[in-house]
């Protein structure tokens, strides 16, 4: 697991620039266990706040995305967990693109308490699948438009 | 909230059987909160299950109701704690149709601890609306046998 | 249920204030259902992220409270349905205190969507428990000024 | 990720014997979301379900582990999703540990739809930290017979 971050060629520029999404989250009580801290399943719901917030930044709404026929549903999961989030704390999740490989994509997140400097609560990727409506692999000439900008917001895989 | 239980006409029978559906649930440790106890939010969940079992063993599984065009979404929940359900707990959920008025139904619930004369942990009822497959109100004469099914097991709404 | 509102003396001031804790919330994906809007078990949710906000906002942060040793935790939920709430809309949250009886206390949720005057998509009411750190009823007297601080907001329970 | 199971020396036995344990899990409504399939955040607490019954079935109620002074947070989570799970799957879980390696243990998952031998859905592992009762690492000699136990069903770390 690395954060690196992917290159991303900004529209008619030629500098690398590092896309990080930043997301504040308050812990909610009812995403605390027993233990006191927040319970470990409620951290892929995190990063699904990150990478929605990512997507409305960068892409478009992923409510849009899905209208428009297209999903990019979560075929693997994997995070470690640093220390303890706690009811209180605020959340400072900054969310990556990592690489685009054909119809796959990475995500990376990465949690700290407070500030983006803070203590390091967790960190993980995801990655999915861009699918068509049928649920079935997208294909790229019929996402069109929309790939390309996949393309330049992931890089071309080769950062990854 | 009273926990009467409706009257149940059962098929070529005279005799009133007040229909339950004893549901068992372990407590998920996913489900307890930093006060040692399950979280509210989670009794809307096994009311769920409940329901979920009750409709399988009376009417069918609600997956073919909703295959076959038929929703019966929530309009209302209410319930009230009477002591924490904590990890390790076997939750005994009784559950009972209540009445059948028009379109909408109420379904109670009783909940105790490790044995249906147990301690006492949550009461409460949920309310549904029965809709076609459009989400719009249901027509009885499009539900057919399903509703006359609907209408022996929950009686005919005098009871509520 | 009613969101009358409850009476408000602000400390020194003789006009009556209603108060009211507005919040704004994104729906996550994850709390969707397969029906396509938002799974009825987190309304409890929604409610307890304003009332938190309230706390924080006109007493003090609830998990200053609990350390404090005082808890208040939900002892009945109560809740309508009135429109599907769905992934893409911003839930807006109206929290109110509605009053306080010995040591119990109720709170009011009105839930519009995407603006405060917008569609109605919930409405309901929870009630809590003044605990002490032994999760037995807290004693007035130990609460001091706390006590006294929760009188001024939540009214002296002739508005309930 | 690999499924081939630690080896198990049975109290006063020599033969190696795979452990597994396996649990049947009904998808409930609340945990699927607008695409028609079970939420991916679910499958930790799946994964959770299935420790649960492993560590009740061969060390203790983890419930009882808790109150011994013993915690097992998860410090790790990865899993794979193969197969979406629907409402109305009964989902097949198998258990199985892995590895211990000083104070961290390593459980694996893999879950099938309907029967063992049926669909892939999902694999993954969870690994997790010994803590003692003050949530720091948990030292062996206090922990005695237990510990014993924990090496016996999970093996030496050899088989990691």
């Amino acid at each position: 697991m690395h954060f690196t971050g992917g290159s991303f060629q900004p529209r008619g520029e030629t500098a690398c620039v590092k896309i990080v999404q930043v997301t504040r989250l308050d812990v909610r009580y009812a995403e605390t266990d027993q233990m006191g801290v927040v319970h470990h399943s409620h951290f892929p719901v995190y990063f699904e706040v990150g990478r929605s917030e990512f997507f409305q930044q960068y892409l478009c709404h992923y409510a849009e995305l899905e209208r428009q026929g297209l999903r990019a549903p979560v075929i693997e999961v994997s995070y470690r967990l640093h220390s303890g989030a706690r009811y209180g704390d605020v959340l400072v999740l900054q969310t990556r693109p990592e690489w685009l490989r054909g119809l796959r994509i990475e995500m990376s997140y990465r949690m700290t308490r407070n500030q983006s400097e803070g203590e390091l609560i967790a960190t993980g990727f995801t990655r999915h699948a861009l699918l068509g409506p049928d649920l079935r692999p997208a294909r790229k000439e019929r996402l069109g438009g929309l790939y390309q900008r996949v393309q330049e917001v992931f890089g071309d895989g080769e950062s990854g």
